[in-house]
């Protein structure tokens, strides 16, 4: 099946959960399934497909340098939706199946990506895949990280019977990129508000995660007095409240969404706390800021507490300002596109000046990455409730077929050009 | 080996985990294998060994009612330390033992139990073997009680190969109890402060446990408004700080120690926040004082997080004094063996008057269930840091060989009255 329906169909059921969410984790059975489904559904359309150094899966329609290449992630969060990342992947495959369905043909190779690690759900850094890619991480790092089982990237990759012996970065193969575009479901509500079912993306926020351990001394929660204790939970649910208000103060984000307790027995005082801090805001300053406002009334709370803090930055990710020449022909292509549709079909889509909206995200992105090193873009397609890494993540299938269609239009643009 | 140190080598090892504490949770293969050690121990007695209707195991000497019996219990919390409740049980096995060796006959029967999950460290819910016995809790409820794998009571104690067939009260094998006596490692520094060894039970503060569940909507937190969240953390990190201040107030105690969060990912708002709270206080009045003020601030913190609250009982255990008489001629007869004692070895022992010091606990024993039904007492040893319930509990060598003492002078006063 190589319509967009189809693509959609196969892929959907792959690490679905109980919880109607997804769970697919690099380099465990279900992340094995959905590769298999790439392998598969680009080989159905003709495309060659083959494995970088670092895992990353590549699916080409012609050879030779200044390619063109679309694509996106097929991992999850825990429990997420179904749209992060799977959408921009299916998308591209449509979006080729098309352009070869109308008989166009590129003048520059078009290749579609399926880029490992992206959520850094399992291993902990995100966009792992094209960082590694990249060189924006060393293989010595990546090769070394665990996931909650003590299981290496190294040994997860070896398990997935995938070749890891040459990890690291790939500069003739990033060479070969001669523009990048990425189509993910919008993460927000903007595109709602504008009335469009496709945007542009201007910028990607500042943004890290920070490891918090909070370490106290467990001991018996029946007979320990208060004032004997070094309960590391008190301090991590002031630093909770601190994150909070410092984000609201400086217009940023500030989340704590995952803790680990030490021995965690409804009787024992707890031994150590690690909790994960991920923050985001419009500019560095601001989340430099809030970072260390949080920091700071940790530390404090821990000093009152007998609780020692350490903070890790586990990442930090600056501002991306994507490709503005690239950003505006792409809004404006989507835009005369969507106006022309319009005129035909009596409904709204481009904003009112006939181009696409162009809108910010907080979420970090393999086109973030890719961005320091080649042209880049984004395209979202609108989230009718804004809810994302989670079951009820949503786009409709009339604004997916617009992405599809903004997409092919972009692509055909670039590859004629 | 049915000295204590030999007794206690041969303990040792079993269920210990990386960090040092244990990890003997019911129904496991460490708490079979400690059960496998009882038997042998006891049999090397040459008690007899049966498993109650519940899964308990005692060890008789003798036979006929109104029986004094004693032990404790060997399973642990995550991480738990060597002494709470196996230097009962080993302490118990040593006191016969010593009994034996001395030719004492007694004119009652003597007996050492064994009850199964006394921390409720799987199952959830404390003196569960106990609470069976004497029909505190249903068979109904204790055989669907579920542990964090879904794998109930019932399906537990098949696996382990104990017969669960008649699970609940056994009024006969209660009926047989004349006397219970509990030695237990001390939680606490009361004995350090009082220079005594050994020391008798006063009372039990009267505890509890409540499941807090936290239930806000999982969502992208590099994307989701501050504005547009529910994030159930909010929620609980203010209830924890909640807790403390009324649990200070109100000279009572109060903690959170296990926290279980969906889904748990670094960039995802939390979903479901699961905590439980343990709380004691002196008296009922202000435990019922402590519940009351953390439920409202849970309660208030939630509606403005829009997160809503919902909080479960899980146990509630009313104060327990235990038998007055019992517990002073206990205490004069061990202070007088101290002070005799004390007066060979030039050490000190019991206090001024010549008893031995009578302190209460802010911990649940299996000792509280049985004191509604029979004469019931507990003695406890020393531990020189009050740790507990953590990996650094202890007992030194001397106070551990005093206990014994104490409680083998108990079991001879008892039974040859």
């Amino acid at each position: 099946m190589t319509s967009f329906e189809g693509l959609w169909a196969d892929l959907l059921p792959i690490g679905r959960a109980d919880s109607g969410g997804y769970r697919r984790f690099s380099w465990t059975p279900a992340d094995t399934e959905c590769r298999a489904w790439f392998a598969s559904s680009a080989g159905d359309l003709g495309l060659d497909v083959e494995t970088d150094r670092n895992g990353n899966q590549w699916a080409w329609w012609g050879t030779g340098d200044d390619a063109v290449v679309t694509g996106s992630h097929l991992d999850s969060v825990p429990d997420g939706g179904a749209f992060d990342g799977p959408l921009g992947v299916v998308s591209s495959l449509a979006a080729v199946a098309s352009l070869r369905a109308r008989g166009v043909v590129p003048g520059r190779p078009i290749a579609v990506v399926n880029f490992v690690e992206e959520e850094g759900a399992r291993f902990g850094v995100p966009c792992l895949g094209s960082r590694l890619l990249t060189g924006a991480i060393a293989p010595e790092r990546a090769r070394d990280l665990r996931d909650a089982d003590g299981v290496t990237w190294l040994q997860a990759m070896n398990n997935a019977k995938v070749d890891a012996t040459e990890l690291g970065a790939d500069p003739e193969r990033l060479a070969r990129i001669g523009t990048f575009v990425e189509l993910h479901v919008e993460q927000g509500r903007s595109l709602v508000d504008s009335g469009a079912p496709v945007g542009v993306a201007s910028a990607i926020w500042p943004h890290g995660r920070w490891r918090f351990e909070f370490a106290g001394e467990a001991n018996h929660a029946g007979t320990t007095r208060l004032a004997d204790r070094r309960d590391p939970m008190l301090t991590f649910a002031q630093t909770v409240l601190a994150a909070r208000e410092h984000a609201a103060a400086a217009g940023a984000l500030a989340t704590f969404g995952r803790v680990a307790v030490e021995p965690n027995g409804t009787n024992a005082i707890a031994s150590l706390v690690r909790a994960w801090l991920d923050s985001r805001a419009p500019d560095e300053s601001a989340l430099r800021t809030v970072v260390e406002a949080v920091t700071a009334a940790a530390a404090d709370r821990g000093d009152r507490d007998g609780v020692k803090v350490t903070i890790t930055a586990e990442s930090e990710t600056p501002v991306v300002e994507f490709n503005a020449d690239l950003r505006d022909s792409l809004a404006a292509l989507i835009g005369a596109r969507s106006t022309a549709d319009a005129a035909r079909s009596l409904l709204g889509g481009a904003g009112s000046d006939g181009t696409a909206p162009i809108l910010p995200t907080g979420a970090g992105h393999d086109a973030g990455v890719l961005s320091a090193h080649v042209p880049t873009a984004m395209l979202f397609v609108r989230n009718p409730t804004g809810v994302s890494h989670a079951p009820g993540e949503y786009a409709g299938e009339d604004d997916c077929l617009a992405g599809v269609d903004a997409l092919a239009t972009v692509l055909e643009h670039l590859a004629t050009r």
